[in-house]
């Protein structure tokens, strides 16, 4: 006679089989599509880039100086062009005497300001390597890009949780009394990857920290701060604006950049500050160059005319964006088992999956076998080590949406299959 | 009856205070034209922007992509696109593989690698600011930016001597006997200020050298390295290649830019290295940013071809530049009084001027106090101090050559007068 457990638990396992079967079958069918498709940058694709073609021909060979007559030609004019400085200042929402614009990197000005505070200081602090065991803390899931900064110099990383309305307080405010921690990087707007928006509460309650560390700084990513996909502005509050109520002006480092609104590989960035802070980034500016590509400024200027045009032009490519993200939305919906959950955004460049635990590595491990590449497993948390092994960035932008259908087919397959592996102990 | 000793000595006094006088009515009356002209900075002039102007058409709206495919417009590309890199190679005869060419400005990227050094090291030892007192030697006169960058990371200056074959080798190779020190300034074509060319001899011995430190590195600034005045290039060894044969490979790092070729707001700079160097630099870079403007390197590609292409548009460069230096030349043969000497440079951006000792300060201040202003004193010596108070560095590019005649006149009257008021012991 049968023992009903035993044919219970039998029944249990033939049906995981059964499932596991089914999957890899549905795996190795879209496998040997023999696909070649790429999910892991946050780059543009060609159709987004065409919107700005015109920055090709806005700037007439007469047309070299600003309205205050400057030649943008020659040396000079550390602090970018008034017609730039002015288009960011409108957008980030602060006076365009705290805006100095630069080249065609916002990330440059990270590591500038990084590199500089590890070997030179600010706030008459000593530089940070000369001070024991200094930390930043490094919400995550998060940029790969900021750890390896922190890396890069032996900046100890503390990781703190990110949930849908920023960082988690408790824990950033408490690393904060600890004078070793020297600063926090935040990507407020659509945070890479989660798409999380800081609420206007965590705005503000970073805007309040009261850190131990006179030369603690929040590096304040705005790298999606106009690229949301509806038509309407999210509100969040301005970060310096609140720091400066806070009796705080120089806590955060503003930094923003037209890479992902017209070309990534020639584009123009931005840092906002307090008066100090600006003046101190100015210091090393002066060391370092004598002053940026003006004519790639004007080029610009020229092109949106004010900050409407940019805005203007985020509409047109949130056209092109949202219809990317959709797509890969709805496959995920429709392809995906219950095991795993995603991010919904409303804006940015990425969509952050999680697997069940112990199933991010293997999942993108046979994604790539079948052709589909995504970001790399743990790259989202510092070290690239993701404790709970369950986070995949995903980066729809690139691809056309007809390839981005199969991709994230392939994708599903390979999470399905890593999933129903786990739970077979395989 | 009168003493002929007292009597002689009353009428050399009398001529000085004669002589003293027609200076001051010389100066003062050119002082009272109300002149307001600059000599300070080696800042093109609008004609030699001028003939880049072929850079503001040249790049189409359907031209984006390099040779090998590369869409310039997006992300990536780390080393720059393969046209411009051979471009520099040739210039600089060295293979592509050991050029990464970069953003607008080679002291951004001098900044970096010294800033780098600073605060991460290099072979395998640790960054300056945590070795003890870490040195550089710095031939003087030299670049007022090479020394601010020394001063800005608290880095000791060691001045040597410089002649017209380069730096005091002696000097260089006894302080490179010092662990401490880390390695040097060097600007081996048309050094400014003194427009001297490092001979080959000097090269060789640079190339040779034997520091105490496995971290010293040659900051090989080679901003003229096209810039001669007549049709030949002047032979003076390649470093890398002479380091390679001294069994050196690591000891230079080169910088070069077309800022002062093509547009300097708005170009493209270059470093050259050892493979292992380049894998430092490309290590730093890679956190940096996710690559230069590839349009603007295009842009250049396009409008010079090849390198023949640049050396053609150095020609109609020195067309313009040399009868600036001619005019600052005769200038200074015809009103300069016997108590000055000054450099006569094949090409480069300066002339070099020494007054009598004690003179340059004064000399500087009549100048600008009569409306033309040069190069503050003690610009070119390391913290700001002409040991000598002699050294004056002139910039003919900028002005148009009318200006450029009163300006000189103006400075040799203030200079004149500054060496009488001293031998009148005023």
């Amino acid at each position: 006679m049968e023992d009903p457990q035993c044919e219970s638990e039998a029944r249990a396992l033939q049906a995981v089989s059964d499932k596991l079967r089914q999957a890899r079958l549905k795996y190795e069918k879209l496998k040997a599509l023999g696909a070649s498709l790429d999910m892991t940058r946050g780059k543009p694709g060609a159709d987004q880039l065409d919107l700005s073609q015109g920055l090709f021909e806005c700037l007439r060979p007469e047309d070299y100086k600003t309205a205050n007559g400057v030649d943008c030609r020659n040396y000079g004019g550390l602090d970018g062009i008034p017609e730039i400085r002015e288009i960011f200042a409108d957008l980030l929402e602060v006076p365009p005497s705290q805006v100095i614009a630069a080249g065609n990197s916002s990330l440059s000005l990270m590591y500038g300001a990084f590199s500089e505070l590890c070997a030179k200081g600010v706030s008459g602090e000593k530089p940070w390597l000369l001070q024991n065991g200094a930390k930043f803390i490094c919400p995550a899931p998060g940029y790969d890009r900021h750890f390896a900064i922190c890396e890069h110099f032996g900046i100890k990383m503390e990781t703190v949780g990110l949930s849908d309305s920023g960082p988690d307080m408790d824990a950033v405010e408490a690393l904060a009394k600890d004078p070793s921690v020297k600063g926090m990087w935040c990507v407020p707007m659509f945070s890479n990857p989660t798409g999380c928006v800081y609420s206007a509460e965590t705005v503000k309650r970073l805007a309040s920290l009261n850190p131990a560390a006179k030369d603690f700084r929040l590096f304040w990513d705005d790298a999606y701060f106009i690229h949301q996909f509806g038509p309407k502005k999210i509100h969040q509050g301005n970060i310096l604006k609140e720091c400066e109520a806070c009796s705080n002006p120089d806590l955060a480092l503003v930094f923003a950049s037209f890479s992902k609104v017209t070309f990534p590989g020639a584009s123009v960035a931005a840092v906002a500050a307090s008066k100090a802070n600006l003046s101190w980034v100015r210091n090393r500016m002066s060391k370092e160059m004598v002053g940026p590509d003006k004519l790639n400024q004007l080029r610009h200027a020229r092109f949106f005319k004010n900050a409407d045009g940019v805005l203007e032009h985020m509409q047109k490519m949130s056209k092109l964006l949202k219809p990317k993200f959709d797509t890969v939305l709805s496959s995920l919906e429709r392809n995906l088992s219950g095991a795993c959950t995603w991010s919904k955004p409303e804006g940015g460049y990425f969509i952050s999956l999680n697997t069940p635990d112990g199933c991010a590595k293997r999942a993108i491990e046979l994604s790539k076998e079948a052709g589909v590449a995504v970001t790399g497993a743990g790259a989202t948390f510092p070290y690239g080590v993701d404790p709970r092994d369950r986070n995949i960035r995903l980066a729809p932008s690139f691809p056309a949406i007809g390839d981005l259908k199969l991709a994230v087919e392939i994708f599903c397959a390979a999470c399905n299959l890593a999933a129903l592996e786990k739970e077979a102990g395989i």
